[in-house]
């Protein structure tokens, strides 16, 4: 009998603790998950600073302990979300269920007969990306916010030094 | 001789009572009328709920009683509005004369060597797409500012789910 | 109850009596009949020298007639055989089934979980779209094999001169 | 030995006398210059009324009396930051190096290994786009901010008019 | 110190034990290898069969036995070889080196500065995806050719069905 | 009163001694001419071996001495022949006359009310981008079909070598 599949989607500007959360909870009730890098396409900006190739990376390395296969797939904006959850499918390994809380995805999932389950809650106080991004920024205290493994990314990358450029207004 | 065809343009989000005024007095002028549906690979937003395909079927419903050939076209956004006018000459029958009073549409005809003619004014304090849209999303009763056939192609799809679902706030 | 809605997709270069004789008996199933024009975007080359609209001007034209509805719809070619269904179920009216013996089209729709059935079988040694666009290009009697609508619209845009001249050589 | 190029970007919705001085700088310190063109696909609004084509012409005319060969450039928008150097570099002569204030344009260049040079300061309580798109508006006096041949074909293409028709409000 | 990461791209229509022989060599090489799924949009053709996830399902569970962290991603064409190597850049985790004896995957790596080095050679007149896929849509022995996870995908997915019935002709 | 300018376009892979005698012509007709640079996003093929911005060089430097004002105008192919036209003015410098051979050009400005000149005619047999690429690539006296500036950008940008490289069977 064939697995079953899982699909998890987000931005992942950068991937943090509350990531690791939601998948260590999905990770529970299915046999393989694909983690689809939402935005692909976008990078350099104060929104999204990473690239799908940046993002790849820190969903890989933070996910590798698990005990399940996962998959990490970059899925670019079309801008027509008619054909979004076709475009999903095309790009991701072939799957059962996906997990959100975006009332836009659970509607388009729900119209293509795609099985939608609720994610659990965690601490939107602290682990959001906009805010770990502006600590990034001025300097403050994000290791702590994110797995070792996406830290090291970032260095690697020299992320940092990249997000504080974008963020400054233009001088011209 | 070949008939005076008129175009009129518009997002239809949904189709309401202003629309059929205003084309009901086009079609006193012209032999046949094209109607562009705009913006058409968008759907499942608040500002846009309803995709092409749904938008050519209220228009076709509302109008097949008009003694004229109407023809409904979905246009999909180029994002490049000095080729605006042959996109549209491209996916229309050919036109003799356009109907705006939106002043880009305007100048983009005018600077094209294609006459335009102002439209008629109608109640806008009430026959609007976003508040017809509201009224939806609320509950309210906005079944009277639209065609009958438009109310039964908004059930038919299930629209009013729709447009609730996408105008919550994200619950991750 | 719902209205049963068929669809049905062809190239339309140009519309010809093969297309009529399969469409009437498509008409005498359904409710209403969504035509999809495809490849819309192509036009000016021997292959698919009428555009988009001019072949919405064709199709409605030639089947105003009859007693069921018809949408005609462009359908813009994506090159994103995965996506292909979705595009087009936003494009057209929602159907329930869509008529084709295309090996591809049966293929993708069959996937996606839409019942296809078989079109009739007519004369295709006479009709056929190259060759009637060969006899147009000859000069030959390409007028019998097309409805009198069509032939209308080739000549109010001058259909066989454009046609003869993309068909030429270049002369540089 | 190859002659020094360098590259120069801007949206010049006009080319004004700000550009003019950064320009002739610039030229003192190579010995060609490729002038790119932003958001080349964009016209026929308030914040970016010209074509890429008018903008060629007012690069053009405006410097064909500097010493050195410069080449204009349109360089259409991606939206993918992550590829725009290479684009940049695909649609230009080749550059040994970038003059540029702009934060997002410095990071990207720099990333890519192209050397980077700021451009000095200029008046920018004047000159600057927004300002003269306005006094164009307004009718007010706009000609002494642009050099002679930018007035030149503003009024050649009548882009005042332009200008005035796309800052109306939407009157339907 | 980083890790030594190596890029290696194919259309993988399907993986086959000659792609496994290559990686496995690879592996030897480097600390981490990317393995780009060229021509991510393509599917559903005699050519091109599979879609972009169903090869990353293949590649993913053919190579998750390998002691090195390989990462899976799609690679769309963009039909822009200039800018080719910055797309792949920015959907890969950073590499240093790319394994390639295609030309022009080569000169394109080698002008954008990126080391290239050869791939082994191995058995191509039976290893060899148009070969494997002619065996497929004969029903002939096509399984001792490809990895068994590679053999189990495509029982999943149905793919011979769908190979079979593509490579119809069109019974219009 | 405004100058007479003309449109004259060309892949230009590469400028050739043909072309230059054919715009030595229209120079004499015209007071300003656009040279357009088609299939400007195709690089590094057999077919299609040099960049936009390498062609926008070589017919700069190609043209400089002429006494007319030249704009080298890259044109990034739509693959939406209706559109065509609209395109090419929005990324030229308005023109009054095109000057072209080739009947798909000659008929899309012809539908567009652009008036269309021929060409002059020049030795065909010897003066052919194709003959003249596999000149470069089997090393022959290429150098005599084409301006002495092109043979310095083509040495510049290292062009025998890639054309060499793209032009070699894969293999892998």
């Amino acid at each position: 009998m064939a697995a079953e599949r899982g699909f998890f989607i987000g931005r992942f500007q950068p991937v943090h603790n509350g990531h690791v959360q939601l998948i260590e909870q999905i990770a529970d009730e299915v046999d393989e998950l694909v983690v689809g890098i939402g935005s692909a396409g976008d990078s350099h900006t104060v929104e999204n600073p990473f690239t799908a190739g940046e993002r790849v990376m820190m969903v890989t390395k933070t996910l590798e302990s698990l005990p399940i296969t996962i998959y990490a797939v970059p899925i670019e904006d079309l801008n027509r979300n008619a054909v979004w959850v076709s475009h999903v499918q095309s790009m991701a390994p072939r799957f059962d269920v996906a997990y959100s809380n975006n009332p836009l995805v659970v509607q388009l999932f729900t119209e293509a007969g795609v099985e939608v389950r609720s994610t659990a809650m965690y601490d939107r106080d602290h682990l959001k990306g906009s805010k770990i991004r502006q600590l990034i920024i001025d300097g403050g205290g994000w290791q702590r916010y994110v797995p070792a493994a996406v830290e090291e990314v970032i260095q690697e990358i020299r992320g940092a030094e990249r997000l504080r450029r974008v963020d400054e207004r233009d001088g011209t």
